[in-house]
C-alpha cells in the first residue's frame, strides 16, 4: 500500500508592519499551509488572510504551534513547565479554529514550529505537551512530525495518527537529522534534483546523507507522509512545483491532510 | 412578558506570575463568566482553569474580548483600524472557544471589556468591529453591553439579539452612563441595597442617576437583561449573592447565557 | 542669521526575524537617524548595531518614541494616561542611550514616531508628556516637531530648544499639514524637485500646499529647522543625497543635530 | 579584613494593573534593591516610582536584568544566543539608568533574575552574556552572583568584582545551592534564625545543608558579600530587619552596594 503523500509550507509568518506578501502562487503548489498562529508570528489580520487563501485554493490548514516568543521567532527552545506548554498550543489552534472556520474550512492538523519541533523529538515533556494538546482539541488531527522522535512515539502511543515529515530542500546527518544551516550542503537549490531526491527518499524510506550515509527516515509501511518545502529556501514556488509534478508522474499526486476519523 | 435575567462577572484577569486566586465563589453567585482572552489579561493556563471552574458551576461562558493592551489592562482607548479589530475579537473568541470546549462546554455569548467597551457606545467604526466579528464567528451569540448604544443599534440591525447590560454596584450619571470611580457616589457597596437597585432598575426599566435623576437604562420590553456585578468592587460576592436572591424571591432567577439558535 | 540645517531619516524599525537591511547607504546621506527604541519597532540586537552605524558615519542618534504598540507599530492613537507616557517615553531614552553610549557617543535629540508625533500636535496631555520626558531626561535635548504644534508651543514655554521640522518628500495640505498617502502627492518622488522644494521651504519658511496655497511652516527666524526623509519612500537615499546637495551648494550644509547646553 | 556587606532584595516585580503595593517597609531595611526592568516584570511607572523610593531612603539602585519572558515572569531557561542576550541585558541597564538618574541617583550594580540567574551559574554563554553587557556598560558596577559559578569566574576574569551572594532566608542542598520551594526545609521562617545563620555564613564562608553538611558558599577572603532577602519569603520585612539588627550589632552594619571605581 502506498502512503498518502501531502507537501507542506510554511505561511503567514509575518506580524503587523512586517507583512507577508503574496504567498499564493506558493500555496497553489502544495496540499497543507502551516499557518503561524500569532506565539512566533501572525497577527490577526494575517492569520484571516492566509486561511482566506488557503481555503481558495482548497490547501489544508494546519496549526503551526509555537513556544510564545515573537521577539526570537519561535527558534529558541524555551523551558516551560509542560501544563502550561499543552495550554499554550491550545491557545493557538483556537485561535486559528475560528478563521479557518470564517473561510468556510478547518483546522485539519498540528506542525510545532522552529525550537519547539526541535526540542519535541527528544524533549519528553514538550512531546508529551504536543500530543496532550491535540488530544484534548481533536485526537483527529494528524501531527507532522519526524519519524523515530520522541513525539512521534507518544502520538502513536495515544492513539494519535501521527504524519512522518521528510525535508524535501535540506541536507540530512547521517542520524536522519537536518545539518545545520551553515553547512555548505545544507540546501538543495535546484528543484529537479530536490524533487526527483523527494520521490526517493518516500520510495526508500530513507535518505542519503551529506556524508553519503543512507539513512532511514520513514517507517517500513508510512501511511501517511508530508513533505515539507521550506518557504524561505530561494526557489521555494519551483521547488514544490517541481516535487508535485513528480509524485503526480508516479500517480502519487499529494493531496490535503484531512483529519482522520 | 418578563425579561430573562442573568448576572455577569469578570474573571480570569490574572497574567502569568500575577495570577488570580480562587474564584469559585464570586463564579458560585452568578450565571454568567466574562473570561478575559489574552489581550488585556488572561493567559492560557488561566483560560484553561476558569473555563474548567465556569463549567463546573454551571456558569456560562463569555468571551470578554479586549483591545490588545496588556501593558493598560485594556482600559485605554486604541484607534485600531476597524478591519483588524474584527480580527483580533475574532481571534480571542477562538482562542477561548477551544477551552470552553475542552471543559465540556462552549463560548456562549460576548462582551467588550473596559476601553472597547466604552468606545463602542459612540465608535461607529468599533462598534461595528464587535457586531462584525461576532456575525463571523457565531450570529447566534448574545452581545452584552448598554441600550442606546451605537453597539446596541448595530447588533440589532445585523440581526444579532444583544442583552442589555445594567450595572448593580455603580453609580450612573443623568445619561445613563457609569460616574467615574472617583466620585463619591461611584460604588454601590451595600450588598442589599445594590441588589434592591438592581430589581428596581429591571422593574422600571430605569435608574436614578446620583443627581436624583431618572434615567433610561433598558428598552421597554426588554427580551434578556444582564445584570453585572463587577469582580473589583468590595464584596463582590456578597452583591451578586444579595441580588441572586432578589432575583429568585421575585420569581425571576437568574439564568445562563445562552446563544439564541 | 540662518537656521542650522539637518536632514533626518527613520531607521532601525525591525523586529526580531523581520530585520532592516544595511541602512549605511542611507545613513550617509543624512546627519540625525531616528533611532527606534523598541515600543513601535526595534529590538536590542538592531539597536546597537544601528547606533554603531551611526557613529562610524558621524551621524547624531534620535531617539525615536513611541506610544506601547509592536502589533500596530505606533501608528494607532492610544488613550495612554499622559503621566504614564512620560515614564514609557523616559524608558525609551534610557534604552538607547546606553547603545549610544556603547556605541562611543550620545543620545542627542528626541523625535515622538507616527501616532504620538501626530496626536502631539494637538492632544495636550501628550504633547506635554513628551515635553516633560525630555525635560527630566536632559533639557538640552532638541525636539524635533512641526511649527506651530502643541507640542512646539509647550516646548518653547518649557525652556527646549524645539527644531522646526519639515518634510522634503511629502505633500502639504493648506494647514501645513502632511497630506495622506492616499492622495495622488502624497509623495514627491523625483529627488531633485524634491530637495529644490526643502531649499524653497527653508527660504520662504512657507510651503506650496497640493492645492497651490502657499502655507507658513517655519518660524520667522528658525534657529534649526529639520529636514525630514521618510526612509520607505521610495528612492529615499537619491532624495537624501540630493538634499544635502543642494544644501551644501547654497552653502548651508547640514549638520548633525547636537544637545543645545 | 572584614567583607562589606549589603542586604539586597527583589522590588518593583509588576505590571500594569498587576501592581506592586507599597514596598517602602522592606526597602528601609535593606540597602539595595534589584530593580525588575522590564523583561519580565515593570513597566516604566513602576520604574520610576520604584527608584524614586530607593533614592529616597538611600537603597543602591540595581538592574534585575532577565530574560525576555514576561509570561513566565523570567523563571524558564531560554537559549537566547549570547549576543542578543548581551544587547537585551545592555538595554535593560540603560532604561533603568534613567530612571536612576531621575531620582537623583544611579544604577550601581547588577543582578540577574531567575532563569538567567540560574543559568548563569553554569551556561558558558549567558554567563559571559552578562560579564560582557556590564562590561560594556560601566565595569565599575558590581555583578552580583554565587561564589564558585561559571558568572563568578568570568567577572573575576574580566576584571570585574563581583559580589558574593548568600541567601538568607532559605535552605541550601550539599552542594551550597538553594533547595527547590518543594522541600520542607526550603523556607527560614523565622526571622531571628535566618538573620543569625546569616552571620554565621559570613563569618565562616559556609552554610550547613539541609542534610546536616558544611559547604562553602563564599571566597576566603571576600572583599563583598551581599545578602539576599527574597521580597517573596513570608515575613520578609522582619528577616531583613534582624539580619540588618545582627550585622549592626557586630559591628558590620550593611551598607549601599557602589560601584567600584
Amino acid at each position: 500500500m502506498m502512503a498518502v503523500l501531502s507537501i507542506n509550507t510554511d505561511v503567514g509568518e509575518g506580524f503587523g508592519v512586517w507583512g507577508v506578501g503574496d504567498e499564493s502562487a506558493l500555496l497553489a503548489e502544495v496540499t497543507a499551509a502551516n499557518i503561524a498562529c500569532g506565539f512566533h508570528a501572525g497577527d490577526p489580520d494575517i492569520l484571516r488572510r492566509t486561511c482566506d487563501t488557503a481555503a481558495e485554493l482548497g490547501v489544508s490548514i494546519g496549526a503551526q504551534v509555537s513556544y510564545r516568543d515573537l521577539a526570537g521567532f519561535g527558534r529558541r527552545f524555551i523551558e516551560v513547565p509542560p501544563p502550561t506548554l499543552v495550554n499554550d498550543i491550545v491557545y493557538q489552534i483556537g485561535a486559528l479554529q475560528a478563521f479557518a472556520r470564517i473561510a468556510g474550512t478547518e483546522v485539519t492538523y498540528v506542525k510545532a514550529h522552529g525550537a519547539l519541533y526541535n526540542a519535541a523529538a527528544r524533549h519528553e515533556g514538550h512531546a508529551s505537551a504536543i500530543v496532550e494538546a491535540v488530544g484534548l482539541v481533536d485526537p483527529a488531527l494528524p501531527v507532522l512530525c519526524q519519524y523515530r522522535t520522541r513525539v512521534w512515539e507518544l502520538a502513536i502511543s495515544a492513539g494519535l495518527l501521527p504524519h512522518a515529515e521528510v525535508f524535501v530542500d535540506r541536507g540530512y546527518t547521517d542520524e536522519g537529522l537536518l545539518v545545520a544551516r551553515s553547512h555548505p550542503d545544507a540546501l538543495l537549490a535546484d528543484p529537479a534534483a530536490a524533487a526527483a531526491r523527494a520521490w526517493e527518499i518516500v520510495g526508500t524510506a530513507s535518505v542519503v546523507s551529506v556524508d553519503g550515509i543512507r539513512t532511514t527516515v520513514l517507517p517500513e509501511q508510512a501511511s501517511a507522509v508530508a513533505l515539507c518545502v521550506h518557504s524561505d529556501t530561494p526557489g521555494a514556488v519551483e521547488i514544490a512545483r517541481e516535487t508535485r509534478k513528480v509524485l503526480e508522474r508516479n500517480g502519487s499526486a499529494p493531496v490535503p491532510i484531512g483529519p482522520e476519523r
